[in-house]
């Protein structure tokens, strides 16, 4: 690896550390309205990170959502164009009270920085941006054009992006796509990802009376609209562990028995991954290993059920309203669409007597697998060989990045998904970390792919 | 009736509400500790407000919880003792937003006084109070011997009375008990009450992986706390409506035929009753009216059920922690630990692989029935056909005083229930209120009650 460019990093270590902590100070939630300023704030931070760097071109594009940040940097004309997508916008914080520190105050404790954001996906955002600037920095010029496009929107799936990527076909044009958003398989098992699940949403408002009622008033003779709620829930699935919802498996692609035994080859162990969760047993569709179940099967999960009293102590009441949150996740060729119709089919025909129960759709993703035989991924695994010393495992991930599937669609170019995640850092949950190690050898990887990409 | 009673209400009438609304301003949540000065202010209003009316030995009399309030007036010898209960703590406020108005700023509309408590129970211990009031600032005397007992842990199932009643035994001694906790039947349908449902509550905490997962990463290979909750909590119902915990019908004392029969001539109309609830349609236990269910049948009521994202939107998490918060209502010969321990049973046999489920035990009080043939109990039906101008009916009530069998029990005495709120009136729930048709027709019939109680 380019020596300037390692000492570079080296060099500017501390700085950069602090640079990041600054982004992930900022609470850019996009699911929560209140974070509206917040979301500005972050995208202005990446537009002025990007002009450091000394990238292009830099805009900060509206969309009817939040914006979209956009630079480049296209001065090696007859060389490819790699255009790098990641996210500036963070999942929610709570339950609060389970978190060490404060989501948005980054703090580092046993080389990890921990912080809402910190691996999904701000740090591996911030990664791309430093490793560009360390080769302009260092070498006056890039082997590659590249671009960028920083979206704000990718944990509400992206709702505006899609006709962004329409209408900005040509400004994004480019020969591959590069995202670092998916995992490592574990500690130095760095790995690219070839596959990615959709995911689709929605909600259900269950109602009995008008209003919350006297349990002992009205307790026995009236529907409570939680043990409604909790019916039609739990006919969502087997006691088995399969979803019930009648059609959902329908048009899922069954594994090849040649994939089945290249996810049985990644290194992992049931027991190990049951103790490191902290659970009783691992509980899941019948008939598929762990890693089909989380990689490459479809699920339906309760993300949030909510109705009545809350508070300390009892209180006598018969709840009137009770909420519950779904997402599933998706596999080819399931489409996100026909799935939640299927699901209001379900509901439709499995609610209790007594209560109503209404649904409202979210947000919607396609799933996507590539092939993993292009010369930009055969590219990162030779740039993962030289970051962390060991060939990278190719896998699918059960996370879902829909975008990925416009992209694809839209722009038929190469996609790369280069990881730096390990999938214990909490992701989407409390304590949410990353590993200063990786963050370290992801760099010079990112910055040997830069500096190698132009052998496509 | 006294004419001089009834001027005394006309006069003071804007002066009483005053007075009810600065009460009812006071938050004395018993449930929620961050209310425990609001306790304290509710107990001195009570005191004062006794002071005030010409009672004596006025006391606020310390428990290892709430205090209690006490007051007599005992100046005929000879004549009967009348102990009256109350309370002066309320239930919580949730849901907020469904209120029409804040619940500790009492405001009347169409006839009606608006406020947490203003039915449950202050208004109607306010009421005894102006009634001995007008008694005596009228007449200079009473026809009997009064007591007051007010506490402020009613909601929380009256957690220190028991012990409290066992150590004042002697201080609380009297020939009759009289309550005003109850509802009437419907407007201008007064009714004694001469049963009440026991209670029993718990929680059910429910736990799958340390900490909360992302759905992507893991979904489809790890369980959901909600989902083992779902499944758990919907084993506790059959789908016609019964209770499925076994044994939990087992020591009811069956309704007798002619039970039965009384109860059905009730005034009581399915359709309206419905309507009047904004209901698709009425539910509950096989092979009983709505009557016998709300009245005389035992209940097992969702009354929260919480876990997981609740905010806008979406946010694929799996939870790894999920609540429940359940109370039974109980018939006689119901015991309500033996209830707590068989439900206790069942979550231990009906817990989902991959989750634990750990129950903590609330509050419980024994269910009641007296007979209505006692002279007390005829002078308060004597006391309503003169402040209504109709008979009041007997009836049972599906709600619960677990202190009412405590007296019952420690004193040995008549328990008189005789209420004057409404079934619709919106105890524990969203925008309580209280009729002042019956406020002014329930502070001529106590009064009445009181002169002529002489009589048993």
């Amino acid at each position: 690896m380019n020596d300037k460019v390692d000492q570079y990093f080296s060099k500017e270590r501390i700085h950069h550390l602090e640079q990041l902590s600054a982004l992930l100070r900022i609470a850019s939630i996009s699911a929560l309205s209140a974070h509206k300023a917040d979301m500005g704030q972050a995208a202005e931070w990446i537009a002025d990170a990007l002009t450091q760097a000394g990238l292009e071109h830099v805009a900060i594009m509206p969309t009817k959502g939040n914006p979209v940040v956009y630079a480049d940097y296209l001065h090696s004309p007859g060389k490819p164009t790699v255009l790098i997508y990641g996210h500036y916008d963070v999942q929610p914080v709570d339950p609060l009270d389970l978190w060490d520190n404060d989501p948005f105050d980054p703090t580092i404790r046993d080389g990890k920085i921990y912080a809402r954001g910190a691996s999904d996906d701000k740090g591996q955002v911030f990664m791309h941006i430093k490793a560009i600037e360390a080769l302009l920095k260092t070498t006056h010029a890039l082997a590659v054009n590249v671009k960028f496009c920083i979206e704000g929107e990718e944990e509400i799936g992206s709702v505006h992006l899609p006709l962004f990527v329409e209408e900005q076909k040509a400004l994004l044009a480019a020969d591959v796509l590069v995202i670092s958003d998916t995992t490592m398989l574990g500690p130095n098992a760095p790995a690219i990802c070839y596959g990615l699940r959709g995911l689709c949403g929605l909600q259900i408002d269950v109602q009995s009376a008008k209003s919350d009622l006297h349990s002992g008033l009205y307790g026995g003779a009236v529907p409570n609209a939680l043990h409604g709620l909790v019916e039609l829930l739990a006919t969502m699935h087997t006691k088995e562990g399969a979803v019930a919802v009648q059609g959902f498996y329908d048009d899922v692609v069954p594994l090849t028995d040649d994939e089945r035994k290249e996810l049985a080859s990644l290194p992992h162990d049931d027991e190990e991954y049951r103790k490191g969760l902290g659970l009783p047993s691992l509980f899941g569709e019948p008939g598929y290993s762990t890693v089909e179940r989380y990689m490459a099967r479809p699920t339906l999960e309760l993300n949030g059920v909510y109705g009545g009293f809350q508070g300390e102590g009892t209180k006598t009441v018969i709840p009137a309203r009770a909420h519950a949150k779904i997402t599933c996740r998706l596999v080819n060729n399931q489409d996100p669409v026909h799935i939640i119709e299927l699901i209001e089919e379900h509901v439709k025909s499995h609610t209790p007597v007594g209560v109503t129960a209404k649904v409202t759709r979210f947000d919607t993703g396609r799933p996507f697998v590539t092939s993993f035989d292009s010369a930009a991924i055969r590219s990162a695994a030779k740039a993962y060989e030289v970051g962390f010393g060991v060939k990278p495992y190719y896998m699918r991930m059960g996370g879902s990045i829909p975008i990925v599937e416009v992209f694809d669609r839209v722009l038929h170019i190469p996609v790369v998904l280069m990881g730096f995640g390990l999938p214990d850092e909490n992701f989407h949950a409390p304590n949410e970390h990353f590993s200063l190690d990786n963050f370290d050898r992801g760099l010079r990887t990112l910055a040997y792919y830069y500096e190698h990409l132009d052998t496509i």
